[in-house]
Parts: structure tokens; C-alpha cells; sequence
């Protein structure tokens, strides 16, 4: 293609503004994005051939996988989202589902996941075990009500996935297909060219008993790794459990209740009385909102050193209750604790608050969950809050258990964290960007959605399920967070816009004119992807230009042209080399090919 | 690919109640698609392959003509549409534009169309002529909030189209990029084996001084195509103008007065007084509503056998007026008279009736806005409502001029009418199913939108539009409806979701099975588009479905195996050839190509 009849560049001489990450200023700098709203992008000519690289990758490891590719709505009716029960969780409150009403008042979400619809449609397909497994998957654009949009494509309101879903007639065959989906994963992202790692992860509100993430490491990432150097484990922090450092034994206080005045922080009051925070019982409040509207408090505990894990914590309670749980948040509200409760001191709570503590006229049942981490339970003595402002205590031999709590993990795992007694590894942490995720649905969608089949046996059975989904437009940012420089990207070739990028100086000279051309031309019938920057512009701008938008590989005609010689420039190891022009193709092919298996 | 293992075929035994049409009928039938509710369906696997086939002869033909692939946001701002002042036309209302508002409160709605999302890019990127001209183009999912979704994917909520949209520097460079976009055009739909025919078109609400649309002609179709049988001439009922049929004269008839007691169609009046209807003046009263909220009478005049054209009618008043007109309602709902009108006795209303038939309590303007089709100007005698109840009278050298009447072409064309005075054609008509519409957007958008750039003299100019679009979903459709049988669909080469279908009689005969893997592997070396319809299922069920799904071509695999014998079948053709296998590669490459060119 040309630059100038059909193949425009939008690069910036400034980064904008709005950009904190070198991967989203590069994205616009180099024109592949422009912002239209926030999170919410075009797709520049350059930008949707790098998506379509992404898109040939994943179809063709699919393909090869059994996959069949289809498209499904985007406008999804909401009869489809009550039925599974995730309606009011993904639209009400926080929910993340854009929604809205047509002309007749009929309501439908934005898909930002398809379980409902493809299980529809898989019940209306699917009749005998005969025709499993089957898995079909989608490349689209999704959509979602993002509050705080930020990092370009990273955290956008529209970006575009894969999304895949599978259908079994057993949990066996099941599982087999997620470990055979998880290795394609592992290929795609290598033919990809971004280094991932594969993490335990925690199937939230998709749901399901098992799934794993795979994510680019990059120091902007937004989720935490932790993982032991042997490769051994590898989790995200929502789901990685570990075994908290030793409690520094309480050894006997003169006193068993601690004036605190003001001391309102565990170190404070570790400071003030000589403590280990190690020693202390965290109480932390929360409010669970129900779907059928009920609201609950509850009362966690946690090892003064350690910190509540909220997914762990929010499945927990998912788990406890029959309702769905819409919401949990940490009450530190002023004017909701007087609203709510009686003499509440926070800060000062101890595990033993009554629950008398609830006011009667609260809409909130009158009744604590009491939920303590493994790791206060664990605590034989521990200074904890008296009731009373100012004022802690110790508790000794306190039986969480006998006190009507629910003893369980939910607590971060953190770096340094052992994972087990048995061996000594230490955990490590590392932040990453998710590009994937897969996941062992089991039968929840096809249960709620009454998607059945009939087995071996004549029985209607209900399907087993798994989903597997890739955020394509998320792959090319991270590509560029794992691959860029100070003049700008540096392309894995698989997934470039293109693969050479040729760049007359100037084409007033006729040498370099016809040299140029002979050469597109060649490029060209080889069905390489060239691109031909033939702008009237300085060479220097050309340049700039080149090696911000990050082609691979340069062709640099120059004064040489009149004796058929040109520059052959990387892009990643910077390495120029002048050579003949009838041997450019033979060094773009190998050279080329090098890089190609290298990547992959 | 493989039946069974990766491409599920999903035929159904029974026509869905739901589909009236044949093309509609078929593609539910055949497993091409699947209804998720009104109007909104999922593309099955059948139907992406011939989605994709059709989106590459699109892309082909655009780029070999300078366009440039991007992909623009499906969420469009608000605030983007209220600077065009199409916001409230597209959501308020009949508007079919899906719209929302975010967790934040903001203003979103669905594209149905990018004019005001490219623009806005468009005014960023482009700075100088030098950049001109400019072609972007998008292949994506559209939306439209259809009140009564109808036809299959002819008239649906989601729908798939190539938007195209160029950026020029004068407007003889739109001109000429139109006329080659024309080109494009009818080229595209030649390679996608459907039979099209350009016609002269309204510009509608996406606005602009010329525009064509291009027509599948097809019994079903909802638009009524009006052309000469020399080709000289070919619009759309919309669009189209014509001269009527000339008028019966109307001798001097006794009494002025004419009494019509129940006598309320043109038809009655006639065969009661003998009169013909082109001596009668039909008035039909409209209300306008603007986005101002401004709501306006009209009064309308036509000659009796003739019939108003809505869209003309609209154009006329949006043009008339300066705020936009949102709706056009005709007046016949008999509160809405009783409120706003004194004695208004509907179907004896005359073109003299007077301003002060308006209530002084009405919403509505207190003056009528009086608009006369030329038909009826053109009379100088004629008979229309006296403004009693039961009463006509004749009118003697009426001016509707005089009258205060704007006099301007608000008739429907029809079979039959001469084009003009010059020749004697006479106006064919014909059904259509438009499926590209290309428009000269001139600067109604770039103005809105203040995008400008600097031309050769160094000011700056709004830039000049044009805009293209194809119904990628459609072309799909309305080729089914042209290409079928009693069996099924009959693709047309170019846009079959595979070039050929093998189908083995019985893979338990291990020669069949041999001679199977045989051909597909070769077939599929050859890169050919080959599906092997694997199943264990009777020949009887394989042939019906073959015939259903409409794959061109089809390698009959059975007992002749033993020979190295198979049949091969021309689904369109119906000729069923035996053949030796080791001829079969030539003879499916010598029958495509034909298929090939004559298609094309």
C-alpha cells in the first residue's frame, strides 16, 4: 500500500495528554487509536490491521482445535440475563452491562459476555451427545460501562475479544477440552509474540469451578501475580492462597485493656504498646446488598498484618446466602454506622460485638455474619477492640468457631508468603495485564437456560460447559508495553500492521524513484504486507515516522539508488546494512524468517 | 472442514412460522442463522463464511479504488449527533436510533450511521488539500431500532454494513469520486453473482444533494423501483418524478354545489356525479412536528387520482422551515381534529378552507401551511370539498398561487407516466431490495462539525463529503431470493460459505471412506473451499440437506468407489456427471471457473 493514496499515517509530533502509559501514548502518537469518548476509540487504518493479524492468529489455532466460528448479537434481550439470574448484577448498582429500552419499552443489554445467548441457542441445537463436544467461538466487539475508563485499550468501554464456549456431555470431557483450549491459548499468545505467563485465577461473577488467566507481564499491569521461581504455582492475587508469615507469640499483659486514645491504626498502636501487628485481631465492617433487596452486616476478622482479599470474601458470602450478592462494601460511611448502629465505635470494635449493636430501625438484618480469616482463628491470644472508644483489649483463648463465626481464606496472599508447609518456596509478585481467560463453567448456564441433551443412556442431561476468551485489542497494547523504545514501537512481525515498510528519501530523483517502485513491486508480487511511505516529505520525518508506528523491518532508499544499492534497516536490533537491491528479497526472507521463529 | 468435527451443520425439518419469505425461510431452514429475538439473529458458522466472502469482495474492490479499512465506534456520543442536529430526529420518537445512558448519566446512542464520528476524526487528521481526497471505510454491525422487525435480515435491529465516507478538497472532486464509487459498486455486486440495477434516490435523514441506490430486483422487495424499458431513466418511488396522465376536462356543470351524503371516497363522488377523479381536488391534511416543538397544520392539494409522496412532502417542509422537522403525521385521528379544529367536517374540506378553522386554544400554529402538488395547479376547474358537511363544490379559475399555496412536486410517480414531454417512455415498475446507497454528502456534516482544511490559496474551507453504503447482511439475503429452487438455496459461487460440499454415501465401506479422505485432502491441498459432510446419517439426509444449503457444487461419493468412481453435481444446473476420480480436480477447476465468470 501507499501512504498517499491509500494508506494515510495520523502519527502526533506530541503525546496527548490524556495518556499515563508509554503503550497508550505510543498507540495515538503513532496514530493507530484516536479517542472519540472516554474509553472509547477508533480503530485507525493501522490499528485494524494489527486486530486482523490478532484475529487470523487465534482463528487459525481455533480452527485447528475443532473451533467453529459464528457471530452472535450484541443486543441481548434481557428475558435471556434473568434467566440465568445476572440482570440485576450486571446492570443494577455497579453493574458493568450498558443497558437500555426500545421504542417499546422492551429492555436489552450491550453483550459483554455471551453465555446466555450461545446457551440459547446450544439448547436448541444440541439434542444427543452424539454431536459433542462442540465449541464455537467469536471475534467482536464487546462493550462495557467501565466507571474510571484509563490506559487506552487496557480499561476501554469498547474493545473486541474472542469469546469461545464449549459443550460436553461429561465434567471429564470437559476438563480435557479446557486443558486443550489452555495449550491453543499458550500457542496463540506465543504466535502472537508477547511473552505470557498462565495464573490460577477465580472465576467471578462468569462463575464456574475452575479457571485459569494468562497474562503479559508489564510493570503497568494491573493485576498482581504471585508465583514461586520454580514455576511451581502461579496465581492472581484475587485467587493465590498461601500461608501467612509466623504470629509473633503475645506474651502475657499486665493490663488487659489498652487505652488507645487516637490510635486509631494498627501501627500506632503497635508503636504506643510495644505490639507485633502480628499480635492484633483486625475487625473490619462490610455490607452485603442481596439481589431480593435484603442487606447484611457483616463482621470480618483478620490477623492485624495481613489484608482482606474482597473477591474471596464476596464468593464467600455468595456462597452462604441463597440470594445472589450485588454488592459488598466496606462500611466506613459516618453518617450510615449512626443511621445503623448503636454506640459504634469503628476502630475500637472487638469480634465479640453484639449484635444488639444494630439499631431496630436499620433496614439491615439484626443479625452479624461473623466471618474470620484462618489467620486471626489461628491466634490463641490477640489485642483486638474493647467496644469501647479508646480503648482495646486482649482476648484470650477466643474461640472464633464457638463465637458463631465462619472460619475460612480470605485473606491476600503476599509476596514472601510460603505456599505450602511442605516445601520452602517463597512467593514472588509480579504485575500483569490479563489477555486471557478460560474457564470450567460446569452446568450453571446450562441448568438456568434448561440447555439439555440426551446421553448414551436416553437421559436428558444438562450440558456441560466451559469459556475461553481473549481480548484481542488488550494483546496489541501489551504487545507494545512488552515491546517499544525511546523513538517508539517495536512490532512483534506477526502482528505488525506490516511487515516492511519502505522509504524512498526523495522521489524527485529519478533513480530513487524507479528503484523504489521496482522494488514496492517486487515486495508486493511476493505477497510480503509493504507499505511505501511515497510522501513529499523530508527523509527525517519519514524516519521519525518509521520508527514510531514500529514496521519491523526499513528499506532506505537513498543516493545509493544509482548503483542499486539500499539501506536494509531492523527496527529491534537497530542494525543497518547497505546491499545490492537484487538481494533485498533473499535477506527480507531470511531475516524475516528469523524473526518469525524467534517470536514463536 | 469436517462436518462433524468442526463445522456442525444446524438444518432444520420445519419452516419457522416466523419467516414469510422464501430467502427468509431458507436461511432458517438451512442452519444460516438463528432467531435470539425481533428482529436481532446470530450469524451461524454457514452464514459468517458467507459474510466474510462477501466482505472480501468488498474490501478488494474499495482498496483497488484508494479507500482505506478502519473500524469506528459503536457507542457514538451524544453530544456528536446534537451537533449535527440529528440527535433528537434519530432518538426522539419514531427515531430508530437505540440510545442509552451510562452509569455516569451520559448520553449515548447506537450507530446506526458514522457521518458524525468519521467527521470529527476526519476535522483532526485532516489539515491541507494536499491530504485530498481521502476514503475511509468500515465493515461492522450496525443498529436500528426497528418497530416492527420483518423479512429475516432484511429489515432486522442488528445488521451488518460496509459504511464508506470521502473527504474532498472541491466539490467536482466528490462528483467524480461518486460516479467511480458508482463503479465500485456495480462491480462489487457483479462479483457477489447478484443482479442489481442503479436508481436515483432521496437523500432522506442522512441529507445531501444527490444520491443512488442500488437494487436487487426481487418480487418481495419493499421499495418500488420506477424506470423506462430503454433504461434511460430509473428512481425509486421516493425519488422519482414523472408527468401524470393528463386530465379529463371538466364541462360546466349545472349547480356549483354538488351534494355527496356519504359519498366520502374520490370513487363514490365519481360514480354518483359522473366525474372522473383527475377532475377532483384531493385535500389531505398533515401535521408537522419540529424540533423545536413547534407543531404546524398543512394543508395539501392534489389532483384525485393522483397520490402524495410522503418524502417529498417532508424534504419540502424541512425545507421550508428552519428548525427540523422531526414528524409528519397525515390528520385523521378525529380527537386531535375535535381539539384543535372548528367544524372541520374531514373528507369535505376544500383548498379555500380558512385560517381561522384553527382553534385559538390549539398548540398548533394559527396558520395553515398550504401546499399544492402541480397536478392540481395545473387544473383550472375542478371539484373539491365545499367545507360543509356532505357538500362539494366546483371551483372556477382557482389560484393556488394566488391562494397563498407553495406549488411544488409532491406526487407519487407511477406505472404508466411518461418521463417527459420530449419522448413517449412510458414508467415501468418494479420491486427492489436496496442494497447499496451512495450519496453526495456536499458540507452539510464538515459544517456541522467545523471540520475544514487548508486549500492551495491557504483558507479554510469546509471540507466536501461523500458517503457509501452496502448491506453486507442483505446482499446475502437478497441473493437467496434471487437464487433458489424447491430444494434450497443455490448460491452463487462467489458468496457460497464453501465452493464444494463431498458427501459419502456410507463411510462404513472402507473403499468409500478411502476414496473420501482422497478427495477432501486433495481438494483441501488445492485450497479449495470444500466441506465433507462426514456424518452417520442416511444418503437420503445428507442429499436433502446439500440441496438446502446450496453449496454450488456436489462430489457424490458411493459405490463406485470400488472403480474410483464418483458423481459430480451441479446444483444449479442439476447435471449430474460420473467421473473417475482422477479427473475430478480438472473438472471442478473447469466448471467453477465458468461459474466464476459467468457471474461475474
Amino acid at each position: 500500500m501507499r501512504v498517499t493514496t491509500s494508506f494515510p499515517l495520523g502519527t502526533l509530533r506530541d503525546t496527548p495528554s490524556e495518556a499515563e502509559i508509554i503503550s497508550h501514548q505510543l498507540l495515538l502518537r503513532g496514530g493507530f487509536i484516536r479517542r472519540v469518548n472516554s474509553g472509547i476509540y477508533a480503530y485507525m487504518p493501522l490499528m485494524l490491521r494489527v486486530i486482523e493479524k490478532i484475529s487470523s492468529i487465534i482463528e487459525r489455532e481455533l480452527n485447528n482445535n475443532g473451533c467453529t466460528k459464528l457471530l452472535l448479537p450484541q443486543l441481548h434481550p434481557a428475558e435471556l440475563w434473568k434467566k440465568s439470574e445476572r440482570w440485576e448484577g450486571y446492570t443494577a448498582g455497579e453493574g458493568i452491562m450498558f443497558n437500555l429500552k426500545d421504542r417499546q419499552g422492551k429492555e436489552f443489554g450491550l453483550g459483554p459476555t455471551h453465555e446466555e445467548v450461545i446457551t440459547s441457542i446450544a439448547s436448541e441445537i444440541i439434542n444427543s451427545y452424539k454431536q459433542l463436544p462442540l465449541c464455537f467461538y467469536q471475534i467482536q466487539t464487546k462493550f462495557r460501562d467501565e466507571i474510571r475508563p484509563r490506559f487506552g485499550l487496557m480499561r476501554s468501554r469498547e474493545f473486541i475479544m474472542k469469546d469461545g464456549y464449549s459443550f460436553h456431555s461429561s465434567k471429564e470431557d470437559l476438563v480435557s477440552f479446557y486443558e486443550k483450549m489452555g495449550k491453543a491459548y499458550e500457542e496463540i499468545f506465543k504466535n502472537c509474540g508477547v511473552d505470557t505467563v498462565g495464573v490460577e485465577a477465580d472465576s467471578g461473577a462468569i462463575g464456574g469451578a475452575s479457571s485459569k488467566e494468562f497474562m503479559v507481564t508489564a510493570d503497568i499491569g494491573e493485576d498482581s501475580i504471585l508465583f514461586t521461581e520454580s514455576g511451581s504455582y502461579a496465581a492472581n492475587l484475587e485467587k493465590a492462597v498461601s500461608l501467612p508469615s509466623k504470629a509473633v507469640k503475645l506474651e502475657k499483659i499486665e493490663n488487659d485493656l489498652i487505652e488507645t486514645p487516637n490510635q486509631k491504626s494498627i501501627a500506632d498502636i503497635c508503636k504506643k504498646h510495644n505490639l507485633d501487628s502480628s499480635q492484633i485481631v483486625k475487625v473490619v465492617i462490610y455490607i452485603a446488598k442481596f439481589e431480593n433487596k435484603s442487606e447484611v452486616p457483616i463482621l470480618t476478622c483478620i490477623r492485624g498484618d495481613q489484608e482482606i482479599n474482597e473477591v474471596k470474601l464476596f464468593n464467600l458470602i455468595n456462597k452462604i446466602f441463597t440470594s445472589n450478592l450485588i454488592h459488598l462494601n466496606m462500611m466506613d460511611d459516618i453518617k450510615q454506622i449512626k443511621k445503623n448502629l448503636n454506640n459504634f465505635p469503628l476502630g475500637y470494635i472487638g469480634p465479640d460485638v453484639e449484635d444488639k449493636s444494630i439499631n431496630n430501625d436499620s433496614n439491615w438484618d439484626k443479625k452479624w455474619i461473623r466471618i474470620a480469616d484462618k489467620s486471626a482463628d489461628e491466634l490463641s491470644t490477640f489485642v483486638s477492640g474493647g467496644n469501647k472508644i479508646n480503648i482495646h483489649r486482649v482476648f484470650y483463648k477466643f474461640s472464633f468457631s464457638k463465637e458463631n463465626f465462619t472460619i475460612s481464606d480470605i485473606r491476600n496472599a503476599k509476596e514472601g508468603d510460603y505456599i505450602s508447609l511442605k516445601n520452602h518456596e517463597k512467593l514472588k509478585e509480579k504485575k500483569g495485564i490479563e489477555i486471557g481467560h478460560i474457564f470450567q463453567l460446569g452446568q450453571k448456564y446450562s441448568d438456568k437456560l434448561n440447555a439439555k441433551f440426551s446421553d448414551k443412556d436416553g437421559q436428558l442431561k444438562n450440558l456441560w460447559m466451559g469459556c475461553y476468551g481473549v481480548g484481542v485489542t488488550r494483546i496489541a497494547q501489551a504487545a507494545i508495553e512488552q515491546n517499544h523504545d525511546n523513538n517508539g514501537i517495536i512490532w512483534p512481525i506477526q502482528i505488525s500492521p506490516f511487515e516492511v515498510l519502505i522509504i524512498p528519501t526523495n522521489l524527485k530523483d529519478s533513480n530513487q524513484k524507479e528503484l523504489t517502485e521496482e522494488i514496492y513491486n517486487n515486495f508486493k508480487n511476493h505477497n510480503i504486507d509493504v507499505l511505501l511511505d511515497d510522501r513529499d516529505d523530508r527523509a527525517g520525518v519519514k524516519f521519525k515516522d518509521a520508527d514510531l508506528i514500529g514496521i519491523p523491518f526499513q528499506i532506505i532508499i537513498g543516493r545509493d539508488s544509482i548503483n542499486k544499492e539500499v539501506e536494509f534497516f531492523c527496527r529491534k536490533s537497530k542494525r543497518k546494512l547497505k546491499i545490492s537491491s537484487s538481494n533485498l528479497l533473499e535477506k527480507f526472507f531470511s531475516e524475516s524468517k528469523i524473526m518469525y521463529n524467534n517470536n514463536s
